[in-house]
């Protein structure tokens, strides 16, 4: 390989939640154009169909209890890189700025020399509308809370107790193994009945979706055998896609029957 | 025109914060397969080039203090359309179920026997990184919490004092009237001094960004003449950008000179 004299650049792209599809034209541009992609374990492999014949691919996935790649390894190869190609993409699932610890690959390019700049992803949390659940809704949720479920120092504890208070949605992010804790701080804070949702493999043609009480999260997800990739969305937004689902039921009979529905 | 025996589809779809490029690929086709796009305020005109010669575009945007047009006079075009066309495009900026009221159309579209579907778009808040900002860092920021500022009845203050007790960055949007009410309960909070940003027009080439501190964002913003379209970030992640600049000011003389910088 030769060395040129100026560094490569980095794109840090988000590849959406799955469905290729939901990839942006910025992301897609960037993967043509790409000499080097290292990508991640959510990325849906497809999207590497785009990339040019001559492109190398490296998988740099980090998949849980297994001994994988490792931060440090990463960074070496995109130095490496750099030094040896035009255009290096490092693909994530969903948005690198999103719990993507993008900005840390980002800080660690600008401290190298590297040009690197940020390409925005459809995020998971996005995908519950695509089962019918709107993030917010005007008199029902005023916002949305993503937070994550990957922190040993009791902070997620506080920030649920905060959230059981706001009328903002709750997306929480690899929280599969925390369902019994999120469970119990919304029964501690008297909103155990609150609607609550598990959206797993979201956007991609395996997606399932359970809804329940937040009480009864760890019974139901079990019950179910849901794991991750998933998110766990709880508010009352949830509620809505519940009604709707009965709407539809209810709808079902005299709309198949009334073709002169809009004339009356 | 023809009246079909069957509905047409309505496609509520989210064209992102501005950048076309930032525009996903699912709603890129279905702007090209649109025999009608309904497009509002936000939305970059140029989307619309996309579109079929033949297609009809109108614009159903609503501009603070213009008398413009009423969410009942676009359902009746929703369900006007739907008698008349197979694709009838519903063109939001950012994303429909993120502040965008796409539920409320895809519920009124199924309560008229209208197929609905949503697409996702990149939203507003995932612009930061174009400006440095992660919305989230690991040890710093565990999550995001994106409220609005359009409510009358007192609960932005509630969701802001909760706000302000938690480590998750903050992001507003439609908030630029309220910014000395955000600066006072952030100062009555004691977390007057948490940095803060506005992005004005993020993503397009207008875009501008504003940092200062908290209690400083109605003084900054008038001074500097911010105003809407426009989003407000508060919180550690923040002070990550003004850092990054001023490595950046350290950095840029000796790496210049240092052409053998990944030889050492």
């Amino acid at each position: 390989m030769n060395v040129k004299s100026e560094n490569g650049k980095l794109f840090i792209v988000g590849s959406g939640p799955g469905d290729p599809k939901l990839l942006t034209l910025a992301a897609l541009e960037t993967i043509k154009s790409a000499d080097v992609i290292l990508y991640d374990n959510l990325v849906n492999k497809s999207l590497l169909n785009f990339a040019k014949k001559t492109c190398i691919k490296v998988f740099v996935g980090k998949k849980p209890y297994e001994n994988t790649i490792s931060q440090s390894e990463i960074n070496d190869l995109i130095r490496f890189y750099a030094l040896s190609v035009e255009n290096i993409v490092r693909l994530k699932g969903g948005d690198p700025h999103i719990f993507g610890r993008g900005y840390e690959e980002l800080q660690f390019a600008k401290e190298n020399n590297i040009c690197a700049s940020y390409i925005p992803g459809i995020s998971s949390m996005q995908t519950t509308g695509l089962h019918d659940i709107p993030l917010t809704y005007r008199g029902i949720s005023t916002g949305v809370w993503a937070i994550t479920g990957t922190r040993k120092d009791g902070s997620l504890a506080a920030d649920l107790h905060l959230a059981a208070r706001s009328t903002s949605t709750i997306v929480i992010y690899m929280g599969m193994s925390k369902l019994a804790e999120i469970a119990q701080i919304y029964q501690e804070a008297g909103k155990g009945h609150t609607s609550a949702c598990i959206i797993e493999n979201g956007s991609l043609e395996t997606q399932r979706k359970l809804i329940c009480k937040v009480k009864d999260l760890n019974k139901e997800a079990t019950r179910q055998n849901f794991a991750n990739p998933a998110i766990i969305v709880i508010g009352d937004v949830v509620a809505l896609a519940e009604e709707q689902e009965t709407l539809e039921e209810l709808l079902i009979g005299p709309l198949d029957e009334s073709k002169n529905f809009f004339e009356g």
